[in-house]
């Protein structure tokens, strides 16, 4: 039995944002639609100063793959031991007998799903006209929000704050060379915050960087950082009189950004507008004027993982790339 | 960063049974002093006739590794396409780190872990001159029983039954030729547990196999079948003077043949001896007469994978045996 094995550096010429991006619309589409299984993941927090593993399966009834992601993060010491804070794996199983077709290195995917997600979402609930971006957060999730974005509108001018001011003349730097777009660095989160079309907020967040006052009207928001209990970036105030769209609604009740005003009462389970698959599958709205406030609350889903593996894998397989393993 | 393949012929010649029941006593020794993390397992059920797919995690804290064991089982059509019906892989993190360090087969490890399990509950439950072995269930799992428990005792004689006539004749003869034990094949499972110094019970069944009225005083029963709802091999009167023993209670008390005299209010918990760590760490007694019946529940756990496939993985370092692979 053949397994293929794919390097990091292979993963990463054999897809693109965009394939990427149409990945994770299907993925949306097929969560909403019952054609996925994703059980609860599987976590396991290691002693500080190390971080966390993460385990998240996913079965997709239509490619008939279940996929198994493997992902760790904030390990601080491991670049003084030449090894990056964070690595991870994916695995693939033919879901019609559970053979192991796939193992490959799953570092990239995260970053570039997630990035996807933020694109996903500004097709159906951003203003047509929306030219302004505003990035809360500069780090590699931020450039990643750009790259997908990016493929999908006329990114007219970025503003962008971080509580870091080091990283943040380097993100505009990188931003400008590689996308050309002219980043305007902010002095205050609430100066970046006014200035959006579009505000993304990719913190590390443990209580709001933004107020609801300083949001205009027809503003889309593009909740990333939130994934866990304890993270928030955004006032809870924000979600009163927004249209809410979750990724999964039962994981974003518990543990995305749309927790918080359900804790603090500001809204009910039922102010929740519906699930991003839903509206790419036309059984809800979108965006339906230039004045509402969008809010997507993305928590991430192995589902995203899924596709956009199994995309790799294809490519992979087209192009003959990667090294066969028999592991019997 | 080099990640070690291993194949299923590697992994086979890497490990022999006495050194997985050293592994598996590790394992339960350090899941009752606090030194394993083992969060609920993932499941994915596939649809009929397709079978399942599990994905278990555990961190043990001694030798800092954390195993992954992905096994799929039940796809009856698989063979029909020339792959077992079952398969598994078992991937190995640094927990220092989370490098990936190792992805072995693991189609082996659960089979010989599991019959190590049997082997450890009779060095501290079975009675000292224990000599006849009853099996009810001819199938892999009740060779592997009769494979480790040949390490810790002296078998004289073994009474098999199962439900499939077919399967016995095969059991008796594979049983004689590998280890020169005779085997009685019995008419009734009535008259092979009678027989019974150990009584194993390895079935799929789903409902009681074994009478209490059979059971002799001083009877060991390793009970292996019962690892989810549904499954049932034993009388639930049985449990009722006996001395019960779980590898977990946790997961006994809720999908272990310990569950049925639980949920039938023949014991209570408290009515449950302990673990069997407990009593390898010499915190509680093993078997204390010859008179008592004693009972080993075994469900199966992520941190016996954990220590066997460690153990695999560090014998194949010393013997430079496997292939390199860097992923990134």
């Amino acid at each position: 039995m053949k397994t293929l094995l794919l390097k990091k550096e292979e993963v990463s010429k054999l897809i693109c944002m965009r394939e990427t991006i149409d990945a994770v619309r299907e993925a949306y589409k097929a969560f909403s639609s019952g054609k996925v299984v994703q059980p609860d993941y599987i976590g396991i927090d290691l002693p500080d100063p190390r971080g966390e593993i993460d385990f998240k399966a996913g079965y997709y009834k239509a490619n008939e793959i279940i996929s198994m992601k493997t992902s760790s993060g904030g390990f601080v010491d491991n670049p003084a031991h030449g090894l990056p804070s964070g690595m991870g794996n994916i695995l693939l199983f033919d879901a019609m007998s559970c053979a192991l077709i796939c193992a490959m290195d799953g570092s990239l995917i995260t970053g570039l799903r997630t990035g996807a997600a933020g694109a996903v979402s500004v097709q159906v609930l951003a203003r047509k006209n929306a030219k302004k971006i505003t990035t809360i957060g500069t780090g590699n999730q931020a450039r990643m929000q750009i790259r997908a974005i990016n493929e999908v509108m006329k990114i007219e001018e970025i503003h962008a704050w971080s509580r870091n001011p080091a990283t943040l003349s380097r993100y505009k730097e990188d931003i400008e060379r590689e996308f050309g777009i002219p980043v305007v660095l902010a002095n205050s989160n609430k100066e970046a915050v006014e200035q959006a079309d579009i505000l993304i907020t990719t913190t590390r967040g443990q209580g709001p960087l933004v107020d609801a006052d300083w949001i205009k009207p027809g503003t889309h928001i593009v909740a990333i950082g939130t994934d866990q209990q304890g993270k928030q970036e955004l006032d809870p105030e924000i979600f009163r009189n927004a249209k809410i769209v979750n990724d999964s609604i039962e994981q974003c009740v518990t543990k995305g950004e749309t927790w918080h005003p359900l804790n603090k009462n500001i809204i009910t389970r039922n102010d929740i507008h519906g699930e991003i698959g839903e509206i790419l599958l036309n059984q809800k709205p979108g965006r339906e004027n230039d004045t509402e406030i969008t809010i997507f609350d993305s928590t991430g889903m192995a589902i995203q993982d899924n596709t956009t593996a199994f995309k790799i894998y294809s490519n992979a397989i087209e192009n003959s790339i990667g090294t066969s393993f028999e592991f019997f």
